[in-house]
């Protein structure tokens, strides 16, 4: 059993995971009843995802096989599903992985007996970071039907905004897109319309900036940071015109004063810090969801 | 007590870590009685040497002080003696230590009080690498008395090699090298003939492949890959001329396609992915060995 | 609570830190009695530091999150303000940062709920370097009062000197400074005179010796090794000629040859190694001195 796209999961799945994971935010640390094993295997750059998943990984006890890419054989040449059947034969039981290449995964699935948890590919898919969203939105509205969620930026670049727009609408929310008509996706045109910024911010239930990825715009920012916070960045003065109890959300890094003026990253409407606190709990719920299916009944993996 | 290279384990040694290893193999998780401190100092890279012994100190429940060889002191021009004296001062028992100098450890010996486990020395020696493959022939074969052993390719940089042979001799097997013959090792000689590739693919019990180490071939390559898999690669054709019941091995990581057809790498003879999950159970058994020479009892060790 | 500088602790404050640590020394392993959660963030290159701090988290039984400054999103623009918080969110309750910048904590101090422990910024302090060097000197002498302590070498660029000359003299010692005149600070002529060096050597208790940072002297040495050894660095000679029963110390790494002889690194009168090994005790003491304080009870932070 992998978690590697949200369409690994049912809606019964998602809502299981979230209750779970809510559990598990109002529970003392978890008492695993065997050693579990496991790898975080992180082919970019990351703070939020990689600390979060070790957090995660530590709340249980599982014991933690370090794992770098840059002084791993691959180094040498070795493939990744070398690599993963390596790790596999030592007796490791999950494997976190994010690499840069859309879709790895395929090479791996089906060929493996671990289990793979998506911790991002390439631009593709993003479900641990889709899930703290979804837990982050459930928190503060118990629902999704009916609520106006609207992503705003670097929408091509953004496994984010894939795996959220996805989860979101089949979860009965309306999803709407802002920002850049030329960093707009193609594909997501079905799930939701493209809106002018300044009337999402009067509309939306939850606004959901997205970072901008300098690091994947191959050909250069088209924009200054000024020209690009003033056209599509919450300022302050949006900021007022947002709904009555509406929120601001930010998968992170942030850059401040680009997508979000530097004051609101912790203003009162920001559960950008909550989204992160959200997420060790979340990784909980996902490495239980994948290890109980290795084992015969629900109660044999924690006490 | 160390464990630097081969020489150090009587063949009664020998036979006793194997024994061990068999044990952990088909056990539980051990419980020490008192926690012990390691470090793993790799300055190569390295997956399955690293990740395996990283295991096997998880499965004991030692505590392990990360040591990144790119963020050390090391880079300010610290020696590896005060490197090691350091964790000494700070208390660890154990370091695994792999480094691209030959018999690195000799600027060590007698002077340290914790124990040194050599995770391989350039082109010297790799002990743990040795015990893991006796371990998988004397799975398959419960003695080494009368089987014959054919090393094959890359034998001049391959501290497996030099290992092997030498331990296997001993134990009372045959020992034979095959491949380029510009690529054998004259000290090698007296171990065992160099015979012709295709006769050791009809006569062997085991077949050792070695990994081409393009990275220690100084000159660059004198075959392409598609030459050296025709003239010394085990191809499917090759094979299928294996005597019944003789294996595959290879240290790893495999060049697929170069050394074996990428096919072979997981059928039936093939022992590659169990000699890594060997490793884990030599290197438990080594630590063992080490640990339990600094206490008074043997019983003190382990519960 | 933090400890950023040596000014955040009394005097009293620090003989308890000290006596801690030396309790530490004596005792078997501590147990806490909830899991707490580290993170050690180092932006500059260590191995002592960094693996003593570490050393002693586990002998407390922490919770370490892995952080590697070269694959964290620091690399994507991310601030050590919002690294920190990021943190912070997941759970993490203390984090020791070594960072370039001089007084890096200033952006953090009083924005973070999180416990900082100060390992060394830029030029500016050091403070568990401090405490080590306290502690071991207080092991020698039991007491600070009218012992000569001085300090010798490459003192504009160490952190070490300024924290270890203010808390000495805070303690009744009194403070000298040897070596090159250029390299002398100006804030510390308030402390302690410059003498000449081979009157330090026969007049001083302690002779604190400095590594030379080659790394940070921007324009090149002014002085060749051989030169720095005649002139400054403590010689067979020089230590022949020290007064009984004084000692010597270096925070190490050592330039062998330079500051101190070679083959005085683990003489009878070097507290080198010494050093190290009560690093590991008075880190652990700040670490409860930290935690203690976001307790309600001095006995609910280990039983």
């Amino acid at each position: 059993m992998h978690i590697l796209t949200m369409n690994d999961l049912t809606n019964d799945d998602m809502f299981d995971l979230l209750h779970t994971a809510e559990g598990y935010r109002l529970q003392q640390q978890q008492q695993l009843i065997k050693p579990y094993y496991t790898a975080n295997l992180f082919f970019e750059n990351s703070t939020r995802t990689k600390s979060s998943f070790e957090m995660a990984e530590r709340k249980f006890g599982m014991n933690i096989i370090s794992f770098d890419a840059q002084t791993a054989s691959i180094q040498k040449g070795e493939t990744l599903y070398d690599t993963v059947k390596t790790l596999e034969a030592i007796g490791v039981d999950v494997v976190v992985i994010r690499h840069g290449e859309d879709r790895y995964f395929d090479q791996l699935d089906g060929h493996v007996k671990l289990s793979i948890i998506n911790g991002g590919d390439g631009m593709g898919h993003h479900p641990s970071q889709c899930l703290l969203d979804l837990l982050t939105i459930y928190q503060e509205y118990q629902s999704f039907n009916g609520l106006t969620v609207t992503v705003v930026g670097d929408i091509q670049h953004s496994r984010v905004a894939r795996s959220n727009a996805m989860a979101l609408k089949r979860l009965g929310a309306t999803v709407q897109f802002a920002g850049p008509k030329e960093w707009m996706d193609q594909d997501l045109q079905q799930i939701g319309h493209h809106i002018d910024f300044d009337k999402a911010v009067e509309t939306s239930d939850v606004l959901m900036m997205l970072r901008v990825q300098h690091e994947r715009h191959a050909s250069g920012m088209t924009f200054s940071k000024q020209e690009y916070h003033h056209l599509y960045g919450l300022t302050s003065e949006r900021e007022k015109k947002m709904k009555a109890h509406s929120i601001i959300m930010h998968p992170a890094p942030v850059n401040r004063g680009v997508e979000i003026a530097d004051e609101l990253v912790e203003c009162e409407r920001s559960r950008i810090f909550k989204q992160m606190e959200n997420g060790v709990y979340v990784r909980m719920a996902m490495l239980q969801f994948v290890l109980q299916k290795r084992e015969a009944k629900k109660h044999e993996f924690v006490n």
